[in-house]
């Protein structure tokens, strides 16, 4: 599925607002993708890769294409996550990454996200961007 | 603020999800206003104004530029709401509607929510669309 | 994984909201969880389990503790969407549903959802509860 | 409305997530509620007052009973907003809080939440706990 490569990884701090809880006392599942979302942004960022502006220069997004979520231990309102992000698998139209919700030690959740390279306007495939491979792999990576 | 009108009125139901619930059992605060927004454009639907089809033909668009909520009494998961929405006032550029959110008949949510014209390039203000004020008030109206 | 069963079925009407959204102009991928969720709730309720009851009268609940979805082309505002629900698996302890959003013909989004049912207090895992698979299997289901 | 006080003031750093936005490219006028909801967390844990710890203590919370909500200026994706937050009116049951969402300079957004004081068992209302109090109003106050 991939060349040889090996990941950059990052983590992120999120503090469980009182929005994301749900009735049941915990944080609602769907919560956690806004989470995984917003560490992934800061993972590109901290390598170089600056989303918000590529999407702004080249009109191409990288949507969620895929999704594997294993739900283990429930967060709480005001708890302080780390978010840990690195990549799992690349090709060149679209890749995986890994996203660990983590309390202290205690692993909570664990994702599988796959983004896809498209035009915001047709939505064709569109190569994944070389700054992307470089803020996500460290240097040496093949395809 | 507004010349001689008798507005319309209509009524949209909604079933609350787990997702619009928060720890307090209750539905979040944040939550109606999705519930409002969903009645206003089945409002303007019911009397002939689609938004959807305006917002992509003109490129201008209605945003929430103010807002007033009185919350009286909270609603609860799997709660079967209405919603009525009318107009309150109308200016040229701005309207304030009125969203009230009923279970039964005890009034749960008062709202006053005043909707701009914009466009949606350059957000420069834009005189309230005709279909809009005619889907709105009844046959008639001056400003 | 499980005995044999055949699978009730349900449709569920959802309406996009201009809150699904998001800048990408098409439904955020978090948004969809609660679509789903929507309709797993109506799946129940049409098959004669009242979720709602059923927690506050149990204090036992069904979370998600894994969910796989993909997405295969996107939900617009507006869109007029139809969730179709049924059983994939079920054991003791959890179950997976499926889910489908469907615009028209089109599949928009496929998911599985594993459901458990735990002790909202204490998260001890507990039997999912008879009338649950009454709702969601057809009569003669072993497991 | 309220005796003698002065406010204290906290500031709360916001990023914007791709979830917040809607399809105008813009914040969601619901999503700011969740910032200003993250700010008064902060602000009251700032001054010494733990909301997580009083609700889990006491099982009275501090539900948003009414909201005003100026949106002057939208925030976008990926901003850096700050929060700031402080008290405008204290009565035995219920205060009001100010939240103004900036960029830089440029304010975005200006709201006022009125919180009361309930039993989230029963909602009966109840006084304003003396923490709260201390954490929101400089030293010396009066009601």
């Amino acid at each position: 599925m991939s060349g040889a490569f090996r990941s950059r990884r990052s983590s992120h701090a999120v503090r469980v607002r009182y929005a994301d809880t749900d009735q049941a006392a915990v944080v609602h599942h769907a919560a956690y993708l806004a989470f995984l979302e917003a560490a992934r942004i800061e993972h590109f960022r901290a390598h170089g890769f600056d989303y918000a502006a590529f999407e702004a220069a080249t009109r191409t997004g990288l949507p969620v294409v895929e999704l594997r979520v294993r739900y283990r231990s429930p967060a709480r309102f005001d708890d302080a996550l780390e978010v840990e992000t690195s990549t799992a698998a690349v090709t060149r139209f679209s890749m995986w990454l890994e996203g660990t919700v983590r309390r202290g030690h205690v692993v909570l959740v664990e994702s599988k996200v796959r983004l896809a390279c498209v035009d915001m306007g047709t939505e064709r495939p569109w190569r994944l961007p070389r700054e992307l491979l470089d803020a996500c792999l460290e240097p040496g990576w093949e395809l």
